[in-house]
C-alpha cells in the first residue's frame, strides 16, 4: 500500500490544505516524503458529522459483527507487511524487533477487545422485574444496560506508533464500545499512522458499515488537536502524552457547552522501592534488573522507573555501585523525535546542575543525532521532599535515587508523591511487615503495584490497570490497557416497561445474547 | 434528640463562627429556632482532614462491618423518631406522609446499599494468573479490584431533605464505597440535617469506626461548599441542585491543581411524547395521569414532566381540555422555599409573557405564602426549535405541551433538546414503529426512557439510572439512585505478582469473601 500523504474522512482519502507534516527520520535526521498537509476546521467538521451519521447503526451492531470488525482490523494490518514495520522504523528510530513486538501487541489488543466484544460483561445486564402487587406501590418492570457514549477523538502516542497509536488502545476500546472514531495522527509518524488508517478504512468498508465509523486527521494539537475536542458530535476524547498537552485537553473539554470526559495518560515517574532485606539478599541482580527495565528503549515508556527509593548503607553503595558498571556499558539509542531528545537532555542537564544531586552513573555517550545517554542520579529525600521539581518526570532512561537515613523515610516519600502508574516493591519475606504498611500509601497513588519486577511491560489483560490518580492520567476511575478500558466509552440506559417488540436484544426475557445478567439483584439470572 | 445548631467534625459538635443560618416554614414565612452558624475553612479543614485520617482504614472494613453500619444508620434515623418527620415537615412545608415515605426511601437506600457491600460485586475481581511458560515472555500473576477513592463532599438537596441529603442516595453509596463524607448541608433544612447527622455520627461511634468517616457542615455554597471541593484532600463530589450550582462546582473541581470528578444531577425537563394510537384511544386517561404527574409535591421533582410532545388534531385538543378540567382542580401547594417559589413564578411569568406561547390550564391559584399554581401552556414546534430559552428547566408544576404538525416533527424536537434524565412515550401497539424510530433519538438524550408511566417515582433498585447526559447531569456514566451509583466512587487498583501475605482478601486465590470473579477471562472463575 502506497502512502499518499493524504487524511482519511470516512470512505474518501483527501490532502490537507493546511501547514505541512513531514516524518523525520530521528537517527538521521533526514526529512521523509511525502509531504502531509494538515487539516483544517472544515474536516474536522466532516470527519465528525460523518461519526455522528454513523453513530446510531454503528452502536447496536451485533456482538459478532462487531467482534468479527475488530479482527479484520488486525488482519489488515498484518497485511501490510514489511512496508508498515520499515516506515514505522523509520519515523520512530525504533529497531525492527520492537516493532514487530509493537505490531503482535496490536493486533492482540484488538483480538482481546474481539472476546470482551462477544462475551457481553461489558453490557452490565440488569433486570428488576416488576412486582404489580407490592404495597404500597408496584414497582415497574426496569432493565439497565450500557450503549456506547458518542463519537470519540482519539489522540495517537509518539512513543508506540502502533499499540498507542492510530489502531491502539484507544481505538480498539472505543469501537468495541460502539462509538466511532476519528484519530488526530501523531505528526512524528504520519506515514505510518496512514497505512493503519487505510487498514482500518477497508475494515469498515469489508464489513458493510456506516463510512463514518473511522476517520484520520492530521495536524497540530493546537489547531485541528483542539477543534476536535470542542466538536459538539465528540463525546470522549483519549490521549497518550505529556502532562500539559493533556491537561490542555482537559481545559478544552470542561470549557465545552456540554463538557465531555478525556481519558489523558499523562505523567508518571513509576517509584521502585528497593526494601532492605531483598537490597541486602540481592541487590547486585536488582540493580541489573533495574538497569535494563530504566534503559529499555531508551526510556521512552510511560512506566519507565524514574524514581528508586531506599536505605542509605553497604548494601545500598553496592546496589549503585553494580548499577553504575551495568549503565556503563548501556548503548545511546536514538530517542523518538529531536524534541523529544531535547527536552530529556534539559532535564538531564538540570539534574546535573542541581546543588543536592550527584550523579552516580551514566551508560555510554551519544554518537549520532538525538540519543539518549541512559543516567542514574543521586539524591537524599530530605532534598527530594523540600524540591517540587525533583519529582517531575523526565521522559527517557534517566532515573532518581532517594536515599533515605531510614526505612520511615519511605512512607514520608510515598506520601509526598502525585499520582502515579505504578509502584513497585522489591521485598523478601523479612520485608514483608515494611510493604504491609506501604499498601495503603501506594494503593492511594498508583493504579498498579506491582513485587519483584520492574515496571515496564504492561501486559495486555483482564485485570491490567494501566491508568492512575492525576497527573498519571486524568481519570483514575479507568485503564487504558486491558478489558477494562472498554468501560471508559459506555454509559447505562434503564429502560422502563418497554413493550417486549422495544426491547433491545441484550434486556430480552430470553437472554438470546446469552451474557451476564444481575436478575432481581443475584448473579447468574 | 435536641437539635443545638451545631456542627458535627468528626466526634465532636461544634458551633459555626459564620453568618446565621435558620430554617424558614415556608407555609408561614416563620423563622425557626434554633440558629446555625455558618462555619469557616478551619472547620472545612478539619473535616477533611479527619477524612482523610479515617479513610485507610474505614475503606478495608469488612463487607459484613460496613454493611452492618449502613444499617446501624438507617436504624438510628429511624430511632430519631418524630421529631425528625415534625422538623422536615416545618423546614419543607412538606406534608407528614410524603415526608415519611421519604424517611422509608432513605432507610431502604441504606439498606440497599448494605446488600451491595456484602454481595460484592462492586469489586470487580478480575484475577489473571501468571504463565511462567509463556513464549516470548511469561505472564506475572495480575489480579484487579476496586477500591474507595478517597473523601467525598456531598451537598444536600433541598427537594428531598432526607432521601437526597445528609444520609440520601449520594452518601450511603460513598460510605458503601468506603468513602468518608463530609457532607454540606442544604440551608433549607438545617435542622433536619443536624438530626440526621447526630444519627450518622452514633453510627459511626456505636461501629468503633474512626470519627472522620462523618462530618456535617453548614455554610453557603459560595464559600463553606466551594472550599469543601477545592480541598486537597476531597477526592469526589455528589451533588443534586441547579444548574448553575452544579456547574459552579464542576468549573472547580476542574480547575483544582488535582481535577476530581463532579456527580451533580442538575436540569432535565423530562420530555413526554404521546404517541398518536395511544392519545387517540385513551387521550383523557392519559391527560389524568399526566396531570398527576405534573402536579405531584408541587412539581418539585428532578424527574417532573416539563415538557409535553404531541401531534395537533382532535384527539390533542381533547387531551388539553381533560388536562385543562384536571388542573383546575389542583390545590395550590407551598413549595420548600421562598427562594424556589419565586424562581417558578419568573419561569411562569415569562412562559405567559411569551408571544408564542399560551397558556393551556392553571390550577387553583396560590391561598398563602410560597404556594405553586400549577399550570399548562402550549407552543408549536416550529417555536420551541427557535427559542432555546422555552427549553429551560422551570423547577415546579408547570409544563409546556408542544404541538407538531406532524409525527415527523417529533425527533427533531428530541434532537433538539439537551441531555435529560428520561424520555418517556405513551404509545399503543400501532404507535411501534413510531416508537421505534425516536428510541435512539431517546437513548442518546436520556438516562432513562419508560412507558406508558410518568416518569416522576425513582425506583431504588439494582436497574436504575437516575442520570443522563448533561446538563441532566455533569457525568452521564453514572446514576446517582440504585445500586450502580457505589460505582462513582471507586478505582480500580491492579496488583502484579504480590506474595499471598500481601494480597487483599478480595484477591486471594481461595476467594474468602466469596465474591464474583473474572478468571482468565471466564464468569465465575
Amino acid at each position: 500500500m502506497q502512502i499518499k500523504g493524504e487524511m482519511l474522512i470516512g470512505a474518501r482519502a483527501v490532502r490537507g490544505q493546511g501547514r505541512v507534516i513531514r516524518g523525520i527520520n530521528p537517527a538521521t535526521g533526514e526529512a521523509l516524503e511525502p509531504a502531509f498537509a494538515g487539516g483544517a476546521q472544515a474536516d474536522v467538521d466532516q470527519a465528525c458529522a460523518l461519526a455522528a451519521e454513523a453513530f446510531d447503526s454503528f452502536r447496536e451492531t451485533g456482538l459478532e459483527a462487531r467482534a468479527a470488525f475488530l479482527e479484520t482490523i488486525a488482519e489488515n494490518i498484518l497485511a501490510l507487511g514489511d512496508d508498515l514495520i520499515v516506515r514505522a522504523m523509520a519515523e520512530s528510530g525504533l529497531p525492527r524487533a520492537r516493532l514487530e513486538g509493537e505490531r503482535g501487541r496490536t493486533m492482540g489488543q484488538l483480538r482481546l477487545f474481539a472476546a470482551v466484544v462477544r462475551s457481553g460483561n461489558w453490557l452490565d445486564v440488569r433486570l428488576d422485574p416488576a412486582m404489580p402487587e407490592r404495597a404500597p406501590l408496584p414497582r415497574a418492570d426496569l432493565r439497565q444496560r450500557q450503549i456506547a457514549l458518542g463519537p470519540v477523538a482519539v489522540f495517537g502516542a509518539s512513543n508506540f506508533p502502533l499499540a498507542f497509536s492510530v489502531a491502539g488502545g484507544d481505538t480498539a476500546s472505543a469501537l468495541a464500545a460502539g462509538c466511532p472514531v476519528v484519530v488526530k495522527a501523531h505528526s512524528a509518524h504520519p506515514g505510518t499512522s496512514e497505512l493503519v488508517g487505510r487498514a482500518i478504512q477497508q475494515a469498515v468498508a469489508d464489513a458493510g458499515l456506516p463510512e463514518g465509523v473511522f476517520s484520520l486527521l492530521f495536524g497540530s494539537g493546537t489547531e485541528v488537536g483542539a477543534n476536535l475536542v470542542a466538536h459538539p458530535a465528540i463525546k470522549a476524547v483519549g490521549f497518550t502524552g505529556s502532562r500539559s498537552g493533556g491537561t490542555a485537553l482537559m481545559q478544552i473539554a470542561a470549557n465545552r457547552p456540554e463538557p465531555i470526559p478525556v481519558y489523558a495518560e499523562m505523567s508518571s515517574i513509576n517509584p521502585v522501592f528497593l526494601l532492605p532485606a531483598a537490597l541486602a539478599a540481592r541487590g547486585e541482580s536488582i540493580a541489573k534488573g533495574f538497569v535494563g527495565s530504566l534503559a529499555m528503549g531508551a526510556g521512552q515508556f510511560c512506566t519507565n522507573p524514574g524514581l528508586v527509593i531506599a536505605q542509605e548503607g553497604a548494601a545500598l553503595d553496592a546496589f549503585v555501585q553494580t548499577a553504575a558498571t551495568a549503565l556503563a556499558e548501556v548503548a545511546a539509542q536514538t530517542m523518538l523525535t529531536p524534541g523529544i531528545h531535547q527536552a530529556y537532555s534539559q532535564g538531564t542537564d538540570q539534574l546535573q546542575q542541581h546543588a543536592a544531586v550527584n550523579q552516580a552513573g551514566v551508560g555510554i555517550a551519544a554518537a549520532g543525532p538525538n540519543q539518549c545517554q541512559a543516567g542514574l542520579y543521586v539524591t537524599s529525600a530530605e532534598a527530594f521532599l523540600a524540591d517540587e521539581r525533583l519529582a517531575e518526570e523526565i521522559f527517557g532512561a534517566s532515573s532518581l535515587l532517594i536515599k533515605c537515613r531510614s526505612t520511615d523515610e519511605f512512607a514520608r516519600v510515598a506520601e509526598h508523591l502525585e499520582g502515579q502508574l505504578t509502584a513497585t516493591l522489591l521485598l523478601d519475606e523479612a520485608d514483608t511487615e515494611l510493604a504491609r504498611g506501604l499498601l495503603p500509601v501506594l494503593e492511594r497513588k498508583a493504579g498498579r503495584i506491582l513485587c519483584n519486577g520492574y515496571p515496564t511491560g504492561v501486559e495486555v489483560c483482564q485485570a491490567m490497570v494501566h491508568g492512575g490518580p492525576f497527573p498519571a492520567t486524568s481519570d483514575s476511575r479507568t485503564t487504558s490497557v486491558g478489558s477494562a478500558a472498554i468501560l471508559r466509552f459506555l454509559r447505562p440506559v434503564c429502560y422502563q416497561d418497554l413493550p417486549p417488540a422495544l426491547l433491545p436484544e441484550a434486556l430480552q426475557d430470553s437472554n438470546p445474547l446469552g451474557v451476564r445478567r444481575l436478575l432481581d439483584g443475584r448473579n447468574g439470572g
